[in-house]
């Protein structure tokens, strides 16, 4: 190994609790609902930010990863849920290109997550809460151009909305009520 | 630890190499030096695709660490060479903020770098080959806001353009020629 330091990315033991490999994910409900139970467990194990995402096969509605927000545990910007899933799915398949697969998180993606999207090459997104209630409680999801998901249509890439997003907003709700940090490195700044 | 893969982050031991713990880094063109030798040096070592980026302490110099693009051989869409290079930064100073860094990279961002850049803090970006560069030998650079520079320095992070862009440009050149693979899970889509 070079003298850089390593960082391995692994998911927090009690994912497993949450989702256990007999399970099987059939409803774009179910899975999010899984998305849904990371991000608020994320949040009750003091693992990270209240957000969680699953990439599924939709043939089987098997739970191929799992990702939940480990940015300051992991002391990487990077480690949002989407990008640790994406990341981890690409373990299990063997590849960067997770063509076939979907990608279920409890929020639409920030700037970062969006862009890594097509670079992973899934074929659907399902959102539950909205930009714009990330950034009500005020998270920066950053500059994401304002026809996103019209972008990410014509990379052939299908964009399912509002899937359980009452559910998936009340986790950022109790997360902000709770006094949790709303990290952000440019936090402050315009 | 859980019943998902891991993944380990970890530079090729060849960059040891090219940046001795001894080196410091003392102009902006230094930096972009060790930026394209990364880049370079990448696609020699078959470890990846042809870009390279670091973050230093502009206040010293000093390389705090490096990254190279490892998609293809990491098996994973997020590891290019900027969001390696912060993530490992983080793990040399404790934490996803890099306040008071300045992030050199052979190429200008992608969308996803482009949008992890305000969530690790960085005070600035410095680039060597253009946008155009990498799209006119056959890279996706993503769906970016057209006003991305603007966007950055309103968060307060600096953009320094064109820094040994021939040279830069010069890699991109030599990878194309030689076949390299322009990898991108959607890559034929529109």
């Amino acid at each position: 190994m070079s003298r850089f330091p390593e960082l391995l990315i692994t998911l927090p033991i009690w994912v497993d609790q949450v989702s256990p490999p007999s399970a099987s994910y059939n409803t774009l409900e179910d899975r999010m609902d899984l998305a849904i139970t990371l991000a608020s467990r994320n949040v009750i194990e003091l693992t990270g930010g209240p957000f969680g995402a699953g990439i599924f096969d939709p043939s089987t509605g098997v739970l191929v990863a799992a990702g939940v927000n480990m940015v300051i545990p992991g002391r990487a910007a990077i480690l949002h849920a989407e990008t640790v899933a994406m990341a981890l799915a690409g373990q299990v398949v063997g590849s960067f290109d997770l063509t076939g697969l979907e990608m279920v998180s409890s929020n639409e993606p920030c700037a970062m997550c969006l862009g890594a999207i097509p670079w992973a090459g899934i074929d659907r997104l399902v959102c539950g809460a909205r930009h714009e209630d990330a950034t009500g409680v005020g998270f920066d999801e950053g500059d994401k151009p304002l026809d996103w998901v019209a972008l990410l249509r014509r990379r052939g890439i299908e964009v399912v909305q509002d899937v359980l997003r009452a559910e998936a907003v009340s986790v950022l709700a109790s997360y902000a009520a709770g006094g949790g940090v709303i990290y952000n490195g440019r936090r402050g700044k315009p």
